[in-house]
């Protein structure tokens, strides 16, 4: 088989831990497979980097920046393929140029265009396993590039597709993708399989196991990849195209987000343009705007709440405070207040009916009160009081029967 | 003009050192000239790389190695870069595959073949400055390699030639190049000008301000450069073809270099071939021999004596010991003692007769005996007591009048 492994900057921390890393791609090879291995910079070491950047200059030159931070992974390459050297393992060390992994021009957040692999097929032919540097790429006029937040997983990804791997594993510091969060859910569960879809819905929902661009890029290129830890030999959670098993699972998952601000507009000007208005200045400053409600208008005056990312809220009022005249009515306002958006999440819904009611059933139920929902063809989102988070992802997590049996 | 400046590894050890190296290419650049900027690793760095590499082997693949080394030139590149935007001074960085400093596959101590310069000219003609990083190249497949010992003064040299550059500065942590250690002799001057092959001479022979590859490089190319201090606007030395009136100078300067052995081989079997024997066994050990006196045999009997680096001088007992049956007469004895070998180097020694005379009575005077001489068409050197070394190189910087007006 050809398996790529990807390592994060914590699995690469230190020498000890390359030296884990190393026993670990071995112990694949050793097996009979061809290895890929994808991996980060040292954790830590990017942020010295661009700290070090940052005392030179207010806001550094971005095309520096990049040349700056994917040394990071080029040290961890050549540590890791000398590791294992040392075990008598033939490796070779490529930088994200060298495989050709081709990038637009978007300097700090380049997006894949293209990946040759360069020599990739060759080595491993030669039984060489081969360490890729994650997150850096290179336009084409060679300039270097890196990808951005989860870069590495979208490199370990994209070769995966490249050199067409059997098998593709994001090795991290969990064990996989669970039911929810392990340490507000006792008895949370981990999923053998997800699809890529409800994985989507996981990590824009602020279910940090990876960004939500990788699954997207493995979505668009059909490439199945697990998620596992690289502190202990368990199995982890499979991530794929849906299949129709997969439906019989009505909820999947339930994810939580805190960093959620609820911003409510009284008297607005009731008339047609007022909400284009409102999200065309929100969207002008870069404000994701997300489960909007309009409440019908009485007496020419209506109301309008939304939930913003709470980095965003200030952004927020001020875009809104800039449109004042033209959406005001009669004692205007804006009120904020921070909210937790509790998510359930699954592509079973979509072929079952009922799960809404279910959900706000068991809220009823235990005393906590709804103040937005907002819904998608595999999701449904609450907006509640941030205090009453932990309890609400408890009790959608038992509603749905989700705990380990 | 076009001008290419080298910085080494003290000058941009940290932060604000690399502010002051943008500071000076800044002042540089505002005088109306073109630059390009070579910098070296931070002092410190490539030397904890290597340390981190040996710790997870004891022989770290070499082409691993380069890969690892070459990243401390590509973190000043970038810090140099955006010092210098931070001051409003446009710049780019680029790798030496960037600029396509092209080297055969000799790891860890590559040979230049070839630079295409990339889009030097280019970014030169637009106004930026560009930064190289040193001390590294690329081989026809993309392979990143280092140049070994002094390779960033090779890179700003080779970098001159291919830019035709009218000036090429290699700033370093002394004023110039001295007709003797100023440690040792007072009154030792900064000499304005020396030729190529002073210059090999006094680097070979202990004088530490840079590599005999680089100048033979620069000879080669005929590039002109100047050896000056990044601490000061002193002028330094300038390096470059002897041009005739460098002749009314019969000695350019004075070194010593104090870690030489003696090896003297007695009762030595006086046939032809002995010595064939002996250079032959040193060869093959990859001793590097020097000073070579054979006494007349008597009896058939002779002595032998040479000079090696006394890192060397074990390997050479071995190889001489490996072959003792077929060059030994009676009474076969080796012996090693410590020296200094004294130099004196000047190109006007090809057309002034007696520089050896007045050296040695020179020295007599000082009651300095000599124990060995060699000679070149440019040189005079003398082995003595490693403790009389630096009173013989103030003795001879005295007789040829080298001191400071």
């Amino acid at each position: 088989m050809i398996i790529v492994q990807k390592y994060g900057g914590t699995s690469v921390a230190d020498l000890d831990r390359i030296r884990n890393v190393a026993s670990r791609v071995k112990a694949t090879r050793d097996a009979g497979n061809k290895v890929v291995v994808v991996v980060s910079a040292r954790a830590g070491v990017t942020n010295r980097l661009i700290a070090d950047a940052k005392s030179l200059a207010e806001h550094p030159d971005s095309r520096e920046l990049d040349m700056l931070a994917s040394i990071g992974e080029q040290e961890t390459i050549a540590l890791t393929a000398i590791a294992l050297h040392s075990m008598g393992v033939p490796a070779v060390s490529r930088t994200g140029a060298q495989v050709g992994i081709k990038t637009d021009s978007e300097f700090t957040k380049a997006r894949i265009v293209d990946i040759t692999g360069g020599d990739l097929n060759k080595q491993l032919d030669e039984g060489k396993v081969v360490i890729v540097a994650g997150f850096q790429g290179v336009t084409d006029d060679g300039q270097i590039t890196t990808l951005g937040r989860g870069g590495s997983d979208l490199s370990a990804i994209a070769l995966a597709k490249a050199v067409n791997a059997d098998v593709c594993q994001i090795y991290t510091d969990v064990d996989g993708v669970y039911t929810a969060d392990p340490r507000v859910v006792k008895d949370a569960s981990k999923l053998n399989e997800i699809s890529y879809d409800e994985m989507l819905e996981l990590a824009s929902l602020g279910s940090k196991v990876m960004q939500a661009r990788s699954v997207e890029f493995a979505k668009k290129h059909n490439v199945v990849f697990e998620v596992r830890s690289s502190m202990n030999n368990n199995p982890g959670t499979i991530v794929k195209e849906e299949v129709a098993s997969m439906e019989d699972v009505v909820v999947r998952g339930v994810a939580a987000d805190k960093n959620q601000t609820k911003v409510v507009l009284l008297g607005l000007n009731d008339q047609p343009g007022t909400a284009a208005k409102i999200f065309n200045a929100l969207g002008k400053a870069n404000v994701n705007v997300d489960m909007i409600v309009q409440n019908v208008g009485r007496d020419g005056i209506a109301n309008m709440t939304f939930t913003v990312p709470t980095d965003d809220a200030f952004k927020a009022e001020k875009a809104i405070d800039s449109i004042k005249d033209d959406i005001a009515a009669k004692n205007f306002r804006t009120m904020t207040d921070r909210v937790a958006k509790v998510s359930v999440v699954g592509i079973g819904m979509r072929s079952h009916s009922g799960v809404a009611a279910d959900l706000f059933t068991a809220f009823a139920n235990a005393g906590i009160n709804i103040q937005l929902i907002s819904t998608s063809e595999i999701k449904i989102s609450v907006a509640v009081e941030v205090e009453k988070a932990d309890e609400a992802v408890r009790v959608a997590h038992a509603a749905f029967g989700l705990g380990q049996a």
